[in-house]
C-alpha cells in the first residue's frame, strides 16, 4: 500500500541502502530528497506516503535536524527503525586507480573516520571538504569533475557506476546509524513486545527540577529509557524540549499512564509513534508493572470503589 | 439507620463527648466498649454498626492500637472523624470541696497535663494513676471510693452525678483528639471536596528505599499525605508497616491512581476508608492533577490509539 | 568509671534484666526509676550517671515517652544498646499453686501476648490491668495483696522472693525490647563498623515533600534507614519531627555528610549518638559510598580547586 | 600573558567578532584554524595559550564537535564564556550591487535564517551551500570567483575588503551564539558570585535510573543546572555521556559536595572549569545551601564528633 518513500538523497546514501534492507518497501518507489527537511516535507504534502531519515548515529549523536523537524510542524509518528553499520568505500570513474588519485572528497564526518586509511595510503593527498558522502560520489560524474575520488557507501558506486578503489576503510569499531520511518498518523504498529516510544517533551517552566519531574513519570511505572536530548526550542538561549526514546509501547499500560502523566506535567507532548526495536530487545520489567499487575490495580480499585469489599 | 455505635467507654469519656457532637448519631444507641479492640469486635461480630474509636492526639501522638487493630483481622472502612479539645475537669462525689481532696486520681497522660494546676493548688497531695480518665471518675462510686477525686472530660461529672471542683485545668494551650468512625466495607461516603483517605501499607521488601517509593507514588499524582506513622508488623524488631493518612478521596483522580501505584508496589495495600475530613480544609493541589486534568489526559491519549491522530 | 545507673524499675523489670545482661555494668549502682521520664531527669540533674531504658518493642513498637524524652529537654546520647527477648512467667507468693489463683494482675500488654495461655490454664480467672508487670509483682507483698498472682519478667521473682508457678508463657513468637543506654554528651563511643546513630529531625516546613527531602538527604549519600517515626511536637494535630535510626557512625563519612545536609535542610536536627549495635550486623554499602571513596572525592576535588590540573 | 588565542576561523567568522568583544584579548594575536578541533589541537600542542570556541547556538543547539573534544583527549579547562548576537550581512566585490547578484552563498544553516528576506529580495537566485559563512566571503576573492554574494557575518567584509550590500536579514528574532575560552589546567578564575561550571559525565552503568541519580546530585546541594546534553561515547548506539554546565563555581561549598557526590556515583567526572557568567547573572539559592550554611553544617558537625556536646 505504502509504495512512495522519501529518503535522504542523493542516491546511493546509507539512507538508501538502509532503505533496501526493509523488505516490506523494496518494491515501493524510492524518491531521494535534498535534506531530511525536504524528506519530510514531502510526507507532510502528500508527496509521499513515508519517509526514511537518519536519526542517530553511534559517532556523532543524534540528528538534530531530525529531531527539530519531527519536534515542530504538522505531527508524524514513526512507524518503523532500521539501523546500519556505517562502511566506507574509496570510489572513482572507471578506470582509476589509487596511484591516479590526487584529490580526495567527502563530508567532514567521513573524511575524520577514515583518517588514518587516508594518512597511511595517500599521503600528501589533497582532502576536500563537501556537503554529503554520495553527493562527493555523484560529483565525479560532472565534466570535469571537481575531484577523483569520493569516500562514500559502496552503494554509491552502484548507482553512480563507479569502481571501487579500497573498502571497508574506517579507522575505528563500526558505527552505527539509526533510521526512522516515518508517515502521517493513523493506526499504530501492533504492540509486538519489544517495542519503543519517541516523544517531544516541552517544558511548562525552565525550572531546576522540571527534567526529574519528567524522569520521575518514567521511573514510577518502571518504563526505562534508551535515548534523551535536550534541545533548544529556538527561543532563547536555555530554552529546551526533550526528545527521548523509551522501552514499549503506548498499548502498554505503563507506558500509557506515564504519557498521561506527562500530558499533565509538561507545557506539550509530542507523541512520535510506537513502533518495533530494530534489534528485538525486549525489556527487562521490575516487579509491578506489566499489563497483568495494571490490570489487577484497576480491578482491585473498582471493587474498592463500587462498594468498598 | 445505623443505630448502634460503640466507643471506647467507660461512659463519660472524651469518645462519648465526641459522639454526642456528631448530630446523624446522638438519637443512635451508644454502647460503651471496655477498649478499642472491643468496640472494633463489637463491628466485626455485627454486634455494633460502627464504632468511634480514638486515632489521634496533637500531644500522645498516634493511638497505637487503633492503628493496629485496623491493619489486621476483618477490614473495617472509617467513614466520619471527628476532633475535640482536650479539657480536664476535677470532680468528686456531692459535697466533696477541693479542701476535702487528698487522693487523686487519672490516666497518667492527664496527669501530665494538669501537673502544674495540681502543684499550685493542691500541693502535696498523693496522685494515683488509673487505666482511664473517666473510670477513676466512675471508681468514686465505689464503697469505699478508692480515691477523693478525678481528673476526668466534664462529661464524666454528668454520668456519674459527680461534683465539679475546677474545670478547664490543662497546663498548657488545648491538646485536640481526633475520632474516627469505622464500620463495615459498604458503599462509600460521596466525594465532598475536602476528603481524607486512611491507608495501611506494607512493604514488599525491608528495602532503604521502600519508604521513598511508597511516598513517590504519592508525590508523582500530586497527592499531599497528612499523617504517616511506621507500626511494627509484630513479626521482629525492623519490620514495619505504614499507616498513612493522604488528602482526597478514593473517587479523585489522582488518589485512584496513586492507590493503584501502591498497589503494584507494595505487599499488600488495606484501604480503610476516603470520607470527610472533621476540618472541611481543601486541598492545595499543584498543577496538572485535578480530575479535569486527568480526564483530558485520558482522552488525549485515546486518541493517540485510536488513530494515532 | 560509670557506677550509677538509673533504669525503668521498679526492681524485676526487663529493664533491670536487661542491664544485668551489660557486662559492663553489672557491678555498678543501680537505680530503679519510677518512670521513663525519671530516669532521663536522673540523669539531666546528675543524679544517675546513665539511665537505661526501652525504646522500642518488636509488638507494640516504639515508646513514646523515650522518643519524646529525648527529642525535648536537655540534650542526652545512645551510647549502648541491648534487646531482651520478652519472656513472661506467672508469679505468687511462695507457696501459692496454680489452683490458688482466681486473681491474676499485669500490665494489659503483658495481659494480651498471654491471653491463650491464660484461656487454656485459668478458665474464668479475674484478670486484673496494671500500670507495670514488675509492679504488679511487687503488690503481692502487700497485706492484703490486691491480687493472687502477677504475670511479670521472671527476674521479678528473684526481687520479690516469689515462686514461678509457670514460666514463658507468650502465646506466639518471641517479641523483643530494645533499651538504650542514655548519658550526658561527651566522648562518643569509637565506631565499630557495625553501629547506629539516632536522630530527632524537626522540619522546616509541614510541605507535602518535607519526608521526601528527608530521606533523600540520606540515600544520596547510601545511608541506610533501620527505624523511622513519626511523632507530634505537641503543639497542633499534623505537626511532626521524625525520630530516625540510620546504619553507621557520625565518624563515617557518609553519615557526617548525610548529617549536614539535615542541618541544612532542617529546622533543628538532634544528634542522640552512635554506638556500637546490638547485633553486630554490618551495613550492605552500595558502591562510592565509603569512607575511602569519600577521601578519594576529596583528594580529587582539592587538586581541581589547587590548580585545575 | 596570554598572547596567542586561536579561534575558529578563517578570519571575518563570528567567532572572531566574539573575540573582538573580549577586552583582555584585543591585544592578543589572533590566530585562525580550520576547525574547533584545530584550535583545541592548537592550545594542546602549545601552539596557542587559549582558544576561543563556539559552544551553543540558541537556534541550533549544542556545538557537538566542542562537547566531544572537550570531553576526550588531553583535558582543557574553560576560563571566560561571551555570547555573541547572530546577525547576516550580504556582501560582495567591490562595487557589486544586488542587482548583479544570480549565484548567493553560505553555510546551509545560515542560508535557512535568512531564507525569507532571499526570496522577498532575490527571487529566483542561485543558492550554494558552502561549509562557512566565512569562508564564502573569502572564496569571493578567487579568480573566477565561484559565486557572486555571499551571507556572512559583518566582520567578513571588513577583513576581506568586501562591499555590505544588505545587513541583518535574519528573518526572526535574534539567534546568539555562546563561545568558551579554553586553556590548560591551572589557576582557577576568582568566583565572581555569578558563575558557571561545565563538566562532562560518565556514567557507571547505562542503567534507567542513572540519570536521575546524578541529576540528584545536584538537586540535593541546591545546585541548578543551565544545560544538559547526552553524547554518544563513540562506542555503541545507547553509551552516552553528560556535558552539563551548571550554576556555581568549585569554590562554592555546594557545588564543590555536589562534585564530590558526581566523582563517587560516576565512573568518570570530567572537569571543564568554573567562570564567570557572560550574563551576569546571579543564582536563586534554596534555603540552606549558602557557604555560611555549609560552614554553620560543618562546626556543628565538629563540635558533635569532638565531644558530643
Amino acid at each position: 500500500m505504502t509504495d512512495r518513500i522519501a529518503y535522504l538523497g542523493p542516491r546511493g546514501t546509507f539512507c538508501e541502502a538502509a532503505l533496501l534492507t526493509m523488505p516490506a518497501y523494496q518494491s515501493a518507489e524510492h524518491l531521494p530528497s535534498v535534506s531530511v527537511q525536504a524528506a519530510i516535507d514531502a510526507v507532510r504534502a502528500d508527496e509521499a506516503d513515508a519517509a526514511l531519515i537518519p536519526i542517530e548515529n553511534s559517532v556523532e549523536g543524534s540528528v538534530s535536524v531530525t529531531l527539530d523537524e519531527l519536534a515542530n510542524g504538522k505531527r508524524l509518528v514513526i512507524v518503523d527503525e532500521v539501523a546500519l553499520p556505517v562502511r566506507f568505500a574509496v570510489m572513482a570513474r572507471r578506470g582509476t586507480t589509487l596511484a591516479d588519485v590526487t584529490r580526495l572528497a567527502s563530508h567532514p564526518h567521513a573524511l575524520a573516520q577514515v583518517r588514518r586509511w587516508v594518512d597511511a595510503t595517500l599521503p600528501g593527498i589533497t582532502v576536500i571538504p563537501s556537503l554529503s558522502t554520495a553527493g562527493a560520489a555523484e560529483a565525479l560524474l560532472q565534466e570535469p569533475a571537481p575531484w577523483d575520488a569520493a569516500v562514500a557507501p559502496r552503494l554509491a558506486a552502484d548507482r553512480y557506476d563507479l569502481d571501487v578503489l579500497a573498502d571497508n576503510i574506517g579507522d575505528t569499531e563500526e558505527a552505527t546509524t539509526r533510521f526512522v520511518l516515518v508517515r502521517k498518523p493513523g493506526d499504530l504498529p501492533a504492540p509486538t513486545g519489544a517495542d519503543k516510544t519517541t516523544l517531544s517533551l516541552f517544558m511548562r517552566l525552565d525550572q531546576p527540577g522540571a527534567l526529574m519531574a519528567i524522569l520521575n513519570e518514567f521511573a514510577v511505572r518502571g518504563v526505562n529509557l534508551t535515548r534523551i536530548e535536550s534541545r533548544p526550542t529556538r527561543k532563547a538561549l536555555g530554552d529546551y524540549f526533550f526528545s527521548v526514546d523509551v522501552e514499549g509501547h503506548v498499548a502498554d499500560s505503563r507506558v500509557a499512564e506515564a504519557l498521561m502523566g506527562l500530558h499533565r506535567v509538561c507545557l506539550d507532548v509530542r507523541f512520535l509513534g510506537s513502533y518495533p526495536r530494530h534489534d528485538g530487545k525486549q525489556p527487562v520489567l521490575r516487579e509491578g508493572v506489566t499489563d497483568v499487575d495494571f490490570a489487577d490495580a484497576q480491578q482491585w480499585l473498582d471493587k474498592l470503589k463500587g462498594s468498598g469489599q
